[in-house]
C-alpha cells in the first residue's frame, strides 16, 4: 500500500489471456507452496526432484532434468544443495561409468515424508478454493495444455 | 531422445498435484508464446509490461512491478532493454520528481500492435486445445487461485 494517491491500473486485454492467467495463478500458488513448506526450506523444484528420485532409484541426472523440464545449468546447484543437506547421493553407475545414479538417503526419505504431509495440507487449501469438481476440471484442462 | 535404453520414469503423486500441473502447463505455454513471438523477440513479461504501459500512460516503475508481480531487480534490466530498443521512455514526473513516468514510444506502440496480432494466433491455438467452454472454465478456475 503506497498511500491515498495510489491508483488502480488497467490491465487491458491481459486479464482475458490464458497465458497470463496461468502465470499469475502459478505465481500465487508457488508463494503458497513456499509458505506451506517453509519449516523444511524446500522449494517446489526441490520437492519435485526428491519425488522423482524416490520413485526412480538410480535415476540419472539427465533423466530427472528431462522429466521435470529443468535446465541442466539450474539442476547442478539444486542437486548440490540436496547433497550438501544430506538428502540425496550420487553413485557411479556400474553399467555406464560416465553418468552417476541418484538415490535418496534415509534423511532424504524422512524429509520427503514430512514434505508430503505439509504438501497435502497445501493441496487441500487449493482444492477448497476450486471445489472438488473444479479441481478435477482444472487438472484435465492443464493436461491438455501440457500435451504439445 | 537418448537411444533405446531410455526408460519411462515414474512421476509418482506429482501428476495429481494442482501446483505441479500449473507449473508444467505454464512452462509449455511459455515455450509456445516465445515461439509465436519469435520474430519480434519479445518475451511474455516484456509483452505484459508494454501492455500495462500502453494502458496506463505515465505509470511509475513501482506500479508496473506491483501490478505484474515483478521483482524490482528483474524489472530494471527488462525496462533498460525496452528503452534501448526504443519501445519505452522514462520521463521525470512533474508531480513527484523522485519517480519517473513510463510511456510507450511510437515504435513501442507499433511493436505492441504487431505482438498483439501474433499473440491472438497463439491464444487461438491454446483455445483450440481447450475448447471454447474449456477455455472459459480454465480462466474462471485460475482466477480463483489468484485471489488469495
Amino acid at each position: 500500500m503506497q498511500g491515498s494517491n495510489r491508483r488502480r491500473l488497467s490491465y487491458g486485454p491481459l486479464t482475458e489471456y490464458v497465458g497470463y492467467a496461468l502465470r499469475r495463478a502459478q505465481m500465487a500458488t508457488v508463494a503458497d507452496f513456499v509458505a506451506a513448506l517453509k519449516e523444511l526450506e524446500l522449494r517446489p523444484t526441490q520437492f519435485a526432484v526428491l519425488t522423482v528420485i524416490k520413485e526412480n532409484p538410480g535415476v540419472r541426472q539427465s533423466e530427472v532434468c528431462e522429466a521435470l523440464g529443468i535446465q541442466k545449468a539450474n539442476f547442478v546447484p539444486l542437486l548440490n544443495e540436496l547433497q550438501r543437506r544430506g538428502f540425496a547421493v550420487r553413485r557411479t553407475a556400474v553399467a555406464d561409468r560416465r553418468s552417476s545414479a541418484l538415490h535418496l538417503t534415509s534423511q532424504g526419505e524422512a524429509i520427503l515424508g514430512r514434505a508430503r504431509g505439509l504438501h497435502s495440507t497445501y493441496e487441500a487449501r487449493l482444492a477448497a478454493r476450486l471445489g472438488t469438481r473444479g479441481r478435477t476440471q482444472l487438472l484435465t484442462l492443464l493436461k491438455r495444455l501440457m500435451q504439445r
